[in-house]
């Protein structure tokens, strides 16, 4: 079974429409992302309209605030000082990543942890460590419990989840995540040794590497249910015959000899990606619902 | 080989006597911890006692503040706010657990995190989850993490180390300390299918469960470390002739059994018990040189 991240993006987007309608009627409040964007990095201007596109699609306010690349850090704090203040402004997400001469954990620390709807301020973490109300949870690790769930059914109590990766962003929060659905977890990395034999015990495997189809068929157990988080950017075989080779993404697994051994896999694009803006929206509902 | 943590702790409350020395010489700073008990409980009774004389006894300041047990919420988080308020004031702990009627999550997240030597705050959390500076790390799993290290050096790159039990207190945080060391981990708990396999992986091996004698010698490899967080107190054998069956603290490991398979084992009572004191100890110092 190939998990359809991009239809259950769309979904959880018709679920939150629905719940920003009633939070709109019940309490007159409509939920509003800020996204600042320093600098103009290709990339990140293409997930900034995005993002903008998909918080208006489900009836919220969307402000993108674009700043010059040469911005001083001071600058944006003081800008995120306004922004932490404004009680009209329930989501703040400044685009990483930053400009090299600004300290991203100093910015990130900077944010309001209410506001804070990537998840990644100290606060945040730490009620997601401790399992306290009020966290706001990183989005990936949010969309892949979701599309976990979409093969397995929403218990996933007693499972073997193995990560690999302990990145703050994805590795180590998922874990925590998969912990709280009550999975026995494996946190797995570059250090660790016989990784093939690790990852064999996994029922669900959640791949945050980086490395382009690295996970091999040979490690995956029969019947596993695999999370791709990668999003690895190899130039496409050329044998196509165009000239000029084209860049390709491809995940952290090798999906086709994966997809014979599994028995549900995450495709790259279309798995874990779409579900990362949704969740974003499903963040910037919550801190409405719970602080604005 | 038993791991001495009694002898540890010594060690480590003579290397933080010498640091306290050296810190009121250059900068005139004496740390100051201040325990706030709240009612008569015996055992607490007992635990300020010794933390108040081993704070003293390495050159620290050590302030009890006793409160009856009818005293409300308010007056504690009034208490708290004068401490958090009072620049001469370190490390603030208040000895859990605390009266029925008061919040305990609410009393942790009132203390300033910059003084929580427990690390029990929120903020504690997340930096520890996140490797970020300044963090106050839990004392039981730093002791955990010194006794491990006592039988296998400092480098525990690779090791794969299966925690049971999934505790905020200790279960998490060891986990995320032997992370950052560079384990390979695995997180145990309840739910966990086929515990003892699961165990049998480990090279170390942390039991946090609190269940007398629960790990069983066919569980651990031969040559693992194994760290026994348990103390539980059991009735002793009546067949000692005493009238009158006594007390008795035994860990989570059937220490004998455990004793003939595994490398090195931690002793209940004499392993990870002394070195919670002195890692409160070393936090106190931590906050007064990081913040004082």
């Amino acid at each position: 079974m190939i998990i359809d991240g991009k239809q259950a993006a769309a979904d959880l987007r018709v679920a939150l429409a629905n719940e920003v309608k009633a939070l709109k009627e019940s309490k007159g409040i409509t939920p509003s992302l800020t996204v600042v964007l320093v600098g103009e990095d290709p990339a990140s201007q293409v997930y900034v309209r995005n993002k903008a596109k998909q918080t208006m699609e489900v009836g919220m306010i969307s402000n993108e605030i674009k700043m010059p690349a040469d911005t001083s850090q001071t600058a944006l704090l003081s800008q995120l000082a306004l922004l932490n203040n404004d009680a009209s402004i329930h989501g703040i997400l400044v685009q990483l990543p930053l400009p090299k001469h600004i300290d991203e954990s100093v910015v990130i620390s900077a944010i309001n942890p209410e506001k804070d709807v990537d998840g990644f301020h100290a606060m945040n973490s730490g009620r997601l460590l401790n399992g306290e109300a009020g966290a706001l949870v990183p989005c990936t690790p949010q969309g892949c419990i979701i599309l976990a769930k979409q093969h397995l059914g929403d218990d996933l109590s007693g499972q073997h989840a193995v990560v690999i990766g302990r990145s703050n962003i994805v590795g180590k929060p998922v874990a925590l995540l998969l912990l709280q659905e009550n999975c026995t977890v494996t946190i797995a990395h570059s250090r660790t040794k016989n990784l093939p034999e690790v990852c064999q015990q996994a029922d669900i495997l959640v791949a945050a590497v980086g490395r382009a189809n690295f996970v091999q068929a040979s490690w995956v157990k029969k019947g596993a249910t695999v999370i791709d988080v990668g999003i690895n950017r190899i130039e496409a075989d050329s044998s196509e015959g165009k000239g000029s080779a084209k860049a390709k993404l491809v995940g952290d697994v090798d999906f086709d000899a994966v997809s014979e051994v599994c028995g549900a896999i995450t495709p790259v694009p279309g798995g874990v990606g779409p579900m990362t803006i949704a969740c974003l929206l499903k963040n910037t509902l919550e801190a409405a619902k719970l602080y604005g």
